[in-house]
Order: C-alpha cells, then sequence, then structure tokens
C-alpha cells in the first residue's frame, strides 16, 4: 500500500509543523508517522512525514505548485517521494560475497522494496549468486590500466539503468570524485570497522595488531573523502584473545551484513536526511 | 528550563496533529519535540508534546479553558505537566541498596530531575546512604501481622508528602491492591529477570537452575497482578556455564539499576504512556 | 589439519588435569587447547581437549586400550573425535527458509565444517534452496493421519545416512520421543523467543501480546519435553512499541539464524557437554 | 577463601599443562582453574592456573625453590599470587565522581577484593565520596608550575603506601614517563572512547562531531604513549542523532564505570597477562 513520503529541511522557527500538517490536512491526507529533529547547534530543523496514500487529494503532478507557499514561508530545501515509484538500486560488489547475498536475501523476503536491475562484480565469482534471482550481473573488471574506462562504462550502465541508489557491497575500489558527486547521498558503502577507528585497508588486521576487545562495522554514505562521508549505521561485537584475524573475518561478517542492510533498508524508506557530514535516521 | 509537556491519547482520526500544533502556534508556542504514534490493532492514538516555555501565551491557570476545544473534538485523554513543579517521587527499599544508591547518585548529578521528600524502608541498613544526601529515611518494618498497618503507614506518608512516583528499588514486599488502585501507572518495580520469564521469588536461582544464556532485568508499573504490569524497559547479559548463582546477583545489580534507572528517568520526563497492559515510551 | 578432540566428564578429583596432559604428552601428543569446569554444586568435572593431529601417537585403533587406565582411575565418561571424519548432518525445514539458507551459505564459506547429505523438508518450498548447493532435498510432508509413517521415513533416511546431528531449521513439527531418545544431544533445535519465556507456539505473537522490550532467540538440544530441552546459545534485540508482529518477525530472523548457526558450529567443533539439563560451553 | 594463582608465559612447547598439571598435583595441589592460551603468531604460551589453598604443600617460603626446574625446562616468566596478602590499590582522581564512587561501592560490597588505603585527588571536591568509606583522601593538586613535584609527592604517596595497583578513575593528567616505567602494566586508566577512535582529549565531543552512531568506553594499562597501552575491557552503547555532547556524556558514564570496573576486577583476580602491547584475558 503506496505511502508518500515528505522530507524536508529548513532553519528552526515556531509554526513549522503547523504548518506543514495543516497543509496536509487541508488536502484530506491522513498522517501516518510524523518525526522531527532540531540541531541545536546549527539551528536547522529536519522533519518527515509519511502520509496514507488513500484520500490524499495531491498527486506527483499538483503538489509542487500546492506545497510552493509553505516552502517558501520557511526557506525549506524539501524531497517527496511517491510510493508509486519503487526506487532503483544497483549493487557493486568484488569477491567477497556475504553481503551480496545477503541484501538479494532481504530483497526477495520482501524485506527490502526496490528494483535492482543489475549487479556490477570487479570479478565474476558472484555471477551466479545474482542470476539465480533473476537479476543482471555485469563483469566489469577494473585494473590499473583501465580505472577511467571502466568506470565510465560502469556510469553509462547506472545511468541507463536510471539507479537511484548504489550500493557497495565490499566493492574495494575507491570511487573518484566525479562519480561520487553524481550521487550525493545516494552511494552506501559498508567498512568493515567501528569508524573513525581503522579506517583505510585491512581493518581486521588493523584491530588485531591493536588488541582491540571489539571489531565493529560501519555503514555510510560515501564522499570524496575515502571511509569520512556521514555515519548511518554502527554496530560492535565482542572478540577476545583468542580470536585470530580470520576469526574477526568471520565474526565480522555477520557485522557487516546487518549494518549495511539495516543502511540501505534506512534509505529505501526514505528515513535518512543529511545534515552537514552527519545523518538525520527516523527509524 | 521548564518546558510543557502535553501527553494526548484518543481515537485515531485525519488531521489531530494539524489541530494540535495549530493550537500551539495560535498561543504563541514553539514546539520542542513531537512524537506520535498510532497502535495500528487498536485504531488508538497518542502523542507527545514538549513546548518551549518561553513565550507559551498559555498557563496552568489558562490551558485547560482554550484546549478543551480541541480535546473534545477529537475525545482525547490528555494531561499536562508544567515545569514549574517538579513531580515528587518516594523510593521503598529492603535490603539490597544497589539500585536505591544509583538512584541517588543520579539523582545528586542532576540526571534525575525531581524531588525526593524521603525514602522508606523495610530495614533500617540504608538509612546512611539516604540520609548522607540530605533526604528522610523513614523505616516501616514489615512483619506478618503488621502488615496492614504498616501498609496504611506508608500510604499516609506518601499522601502527606505528597508523591506523584513511588519507586520500588527492589522493596520485596507485595503491595496490597488497593495501594497499587490509588497510584495507577504511578508505581515502577524493578524485577531481576527479563519478563514474563522467571516472575515471582528468586529469579536469579530459577535462571541458574533452568541453565539460561543470559540474564535479564525488567522495570515495569506495577498492577493488581504480581510482575504482570507494563513492561518499560528490559536488558540482558550474556552469562555462562561458570557463572553460580552469586555471579547472577553481582553481573545482575549492573543490569537491574541501569534498567530501573531508565524507567523512572522516562516517567519523570513525561514520556511513557500506557495503552492497555503495554507502553508506549517516546524517547 | 586435523585434530583430535577428547571430552571428559567424571567426579572431580585431584590430579585429573595431569594425568590426561601427562598421558597426552607420553604419547607424543601435543595440547592445543585445554578447557575445564568444575560444577560446585554437583561436583561433576567436564574437560575438552584438544591434540594436534601431527605427532600424536594413537590413533582410532589405538587409542581406547590406551586411554582406559586413565578413565577407569577417574571414573570417566568420554568420548573421543578423530578429525579423519566429518560429522554429518541433517536438516529438517518447514515453510520459512531464513535458519537454512544461513546455515547453507556458512557450510559453503567453511565456516561450518561438516557433510550435509540432505535436507528434509515438510514443504517443498525451499527444494532449490538446497539443490542448488548440490544437497539433496527430500519431501516429506507430514498430515494428521500419516505423522507416524512420515517419522518412520524420516528416521530410515537419517540411519541410511549415517547421520550424527539433525538440526531443525524452523522445522515446526514435534518429533515423537522414540525420535528422540535415538539422537540424545544430537538434535538440535531453533526456538524464537528467549526461553523460558514463550514456549510453545507463535512467541512473537506473544511477545507482542505481552508488550516485552526485547524479543529473542534460543537454540538447545531438543528432549522429550517441548521446549525443555538444555539451551546452547541465545541472544535478545531491542524492540519498542512501534514494532508490529511482523516486525518482531523480521527482526526475530537476524537474531534465529546467528542463535542456530552459533549451536550447530559449537557443536561440530565438540565444544559442547550436556550436564544434567544444562550445557558447558567451551567456547 | 585463599587461592593460589600463578601466571606463566614462555614459548610454546610440547608438555607444559602436562608438567604444571603434575607439579601441582605432586605437591598436594587441587587446580581449581586452569587457561592457557597460544599465541599462533608469536609462539608464545600462556598459562593461568588457580590452586585451593587447602592441601598444597608449597608456601611463599618454599614455591620458588621447587618450582624452578620446571620453570627453567621451558624457559618460562611466571609469578605466582598467594592469596594471603591483599593488592594494595590506590586511586587517581580529577573532578568528576563517577567512577571512584562505582569503584568504592563495588569494593564496599566485596566484589573487588584489595585494600585501599587511600584516594589521590587533583581537586578535593570528592574528599567526602572518599571520607564515607573511612578511606584516606589526599588533594594533590597539579598545577603546570608545580607538576614535578606533585608527582614526586605522589609517588612517594604510592611507595609508603606499597601499592601494587594505580586505577586512573577519570584523573585526566598525563603521568611521566618515569612514573609509568616504574609501574608496568599497573597503572589502569578509562579512556571515554571506543580507542583507536578518539584517542585525546574531549572524545565526546570528537564523537558528536564526526557523528558516530556509538559511543565506547576502553580500559587500559598505562604505558608512555598517551592512549596507546594494552586495551583489557571495551564497550559500546548507540547513540542517535537526538544526542547532544551533553547526552553522550550521560550516556558514557554508564559505560565507563562498568568498562573501568571490570578491568580492575580483572586485574585483582590476576586474570591479565599483558603480550607485546595486548592483553590475554582469563575471565
Amino acid at each position: 500500500m503506496a505511502t508518500t513520503r515528505l522530507l524536508i529541511s529548513c532553519p528552526d522557527a515556531k509554526g513549522i509543523i503547523a504548518a506543514v500538517a495543516g497543509f496536509i490536512v487541508e488536502h484530506g491526507g491522513n498522517i501516518l508517522y510524523a518525526d522531527q529533529h532540531t540541531d541545536s547547534l546549527s539551528g536547522a530543523f529536519f522533519m518527515r512525514v509519511e502520509i496514507e496514500g488513500d484520500g490524499f487529494g495531491l498527486t506527483e503532478a499538483t503538489f509542487a505548485d500546492a506545497w510552493q507557499r509553505v516552502a517558501d514561508r520557511f526557506g525549506m530545501t524539501w524531497r517527496v517521494y511517491w510510493g508509486t515509484r519503487l526506487k532503483r538500486m544497483a549493487i557493486l560488489v568484488g569477491k567477497e560475497g556475504h553481503c551480496l547475498t545477503d541484501l538479494l536475501w532481504r530483497w526477495s523476503t520482501g524485506e527490502l522494496t526496490a528494483e535492482i536491475p543489475f549487479v556490477i562484480g570487479n570479478h565474476d565469482v558472484l555471477a551466479a549468486d545474482v542470476s539465480r534471482y533473476g537479476i543482471e550481473f555485469h563483469h566489469e573488471p577494473v585494473a590499473a590500466d583501465n580505472r577511467d574506462e571502466q568506470e565510465d562504462r560502469i556510469r553509462r550502465l547506472l545511468r541507463a539503468g536510471e539507479i537511484d541508489l548504489v550500493v557497495l557491497a565490499r566493492y574495494m575500489q575507491v570511487l573518484s570524485p566525479g562519480f561520487v558527486a553524481d550521487y550525493p547521498a545516494q552511494i552506501i558503502n559498508i567498512h568493515h570497522s567501528f569508524l573513525p577507528a581503522f579506517a583505510g585497508a585491512r581493518p581486521y588486521h588493523q584491530a588485531h595488531e591493536r588488541g582491540v576487545k571489539l571489531i565493529g562495522a560501519t555503514s555510510h554514505y560515501v564522499t570524496h573523502e575515502l571511509d569520512q562521508g556521514p555515519i548511518i549505521a554502527q554496530q560492535t561485537s565482542a572478540i577476545g584473545h583468542r580470536d585470530t584475524v580470520e576469526d574477526l573475518i568471520r565474526k565480522g561478517r555477520d557485522l557487516e551484513r546487518v549494518v549495511l542492510a539495516t543502511a540501505v533498508r534506512l534509505h529505501l524508506q526514505d528515513r535518512i536526511l543529511v545534515s552537514g557530514n552527519k545523518t538525520v535516521v527516523f527509524e
């Protein structure tokens, strides 16, 4: 059952909630959820409203005109998602399949609601895991001497597929600044540490070397700075002196797949707003 | 800085949020937080609004008259808390001091905002822990042959102290139905298990006997049925085969004090609404 | 690289560790891990020793004769597992595939080391998920009027397959006492609650009805009493008032698959000893 | 009831456990716990044995002579603790009392077994919290111009008090390399972040600035490099976008006191061995 989701950010002011809720009721809408947050440091206001599809008198064609008066009054940045069209998600993978297969499994059960037109692999070892779900698999190997061309090919695929969300499910390749700039807050990565600890390569090796007593995983939006983007979800898990690097890798897989799936679900449900380099997550 | 908190429950309907927010803005109020929840099974709607003290044009004296029109329109049950008066909390204890001293420590740091006119002890071993905070301690031992008189004395103390919230910090005595009925959703108990498992006496012994791999603690409102009231907060902690009953008791203390303090803080901040035998907790 | 695992239980006494370790070194063995536990209530002693394959002078054929002298001295019950033969595991499933596919995925990555000759399904909806791993799928539907015959067929399959471990991955059928008696501490079930809370049918519905603030999952050995067997692993996860029964089911899947996989891994690595109705788990 | 604890590290070799256990039984000792660990990278072997006091034929006076033969054979570094003498612990504090009062409370309940001859405060605000337990409080304020003299005074106090363990319970002062060198693996600090993230000053401010979704606390032995010593225990706790820096500080207090108390308990029970810059913790 389709719902309409309205996401707003603007400077805090008296009367925003009343104005938004009043507008919706005026057009026959029923609010299912309304969450808001004021960042007391910056004075920024964030709001997410989910409106029942039935009975709402505005449509994709008529909403903007009617709404603009409210938006202008408070200086709002806003987006609206009509449940009538599913988001289109592409997954980029390397050799490790645990995050990919977990996402596809959740998608197949209805836990993740999106269209997945294709998966792009830097290697082809996961092709069968993808095609069994009836999803196309593109093998686009990146090497030192073809990096730019391959990225161009990938970007063409994403554009042709009208992709809204790119998920890096242990892709292990750094995207160029131009690529990242084309998809602001639309590329989600999973990093296998509790960032900002152990950014960069081989975080489980770093964790083992340092002798920490917990490992973690972090899902975040990708920005031009490696492992520095806005964090969406994090979890940790206890480890001990008996655990080898291989044990950390094994235990970490369970963290990674849950933390990535959480971020993807929150994004697909339009529950994340970006505020500077942080996220506001309306769960 | 005082804020005004409005708690509402009513049958779900279109336009409630708009009406509430419109009313507040109409009277010059600024909404700091607004949370709502609809129970899809019962169709009940719950809302909590926190309004900035500054600028709000209504007072304890004038609010009800102005508000009644909105309340009547939607058939609301409602309460409003003016930050100008602190809640008055009494703590009842037995011999075990860990929950009591934790509550008093949090209170002394400002984490719990309330007046604590007195603590009532079934034993007197904790008197010094109380009086060092400048709080009165009443020793009211309950025995088989004075149960009714002692409960009467305690109820008189609570009435005389104009107590709003009674916290059973490991009190270990069952209150009579009449006592409980006088304080609906105003008596918070800590039970040292993850209810509904191990209700009743000696839950750590029961847990050890059953061989569970985690222990828990549950804070809940007291109702006439023992350990059956609406649950406010729960946590669990891992244990293993090496843990004796004494280890469970020791590890459990850390759970109990956190879980009880959480419930008390949520209650003092008017974040809990009771819905049948469940709670809606606006964190 | 194969290791030999020796599991011992006996009345506690002085000198057991010295005798066991002395015996192993006498036969050229290198101890990789040695864990022991004394139950202070019952006075029972439990020990698990893992011996490096290389250099150990005893074999499956010669061990028992040599060892009997030590075993007799302390009245030991003991078992020894030679890494030369993998355990043989059968999985029984119903309609819900999340535990099954998780087990098979872990098995395919080498996280679970066993032979899986076949999976038995009460329904056939999961046949393709099984056969893609090259594992046989037997569809053996159980109905009210064929319960005994079907159980006989299943038991014949298990015997023919020389099965050591039966995993009930949301099988949803109760096994007869005779079946259970044939596989003592060799049948692992996953129950979707934190037992002993919400035993029996529809635990997520029970949990939602009661208004708990956490849900859980429990893996345990099956005994003749439903949901009463020795608990191997348990975990819980926080929920809130917004969560519907469907949300609990979704969140619970993540718990169930981790908790079941943990129990299966511990069993396959011979890390579990049963002590009365409890487990000693040497992690 | 006093137990004797023997801690061993040496290069891994066949027969160590047999030799140690054989030696103990030969002298009439009963092993209560025996834990060992081999670091597969370095080939180092670690062992902790806890021996029942009753019946053990060796004493503080006679142990070393008898034991030396075993120790020499395997090139062991070893320490033995006789339960007859409690460890002597000093606590150093700043202005924040939550870790201090938690440690003293646990000590008063018997959860921490040690002598605490005194507490040293850089400020005097916590003097009353200490003296109510009958413990001496020394006010030794450190300023830019008296740093060396004050540290000398503190070191004299520790020597005079025959202190074995120094606990920095939010002391907020950096100790000189000479001080640290005098107490190798005998100074425990609590750092209010999940190290190595947010080392240095104001970790909660750093965490808020970065927008992480969890906060942490780390207890570790102090070495000459700030916040770089071997980690003993770590925990994290979930936070969200609504949490201000003040909320992080409040929530962090609950983590800090548990994580510090855990490390102190493990140390007092001789459960920690240092291996390079890591710890082996036999829980």
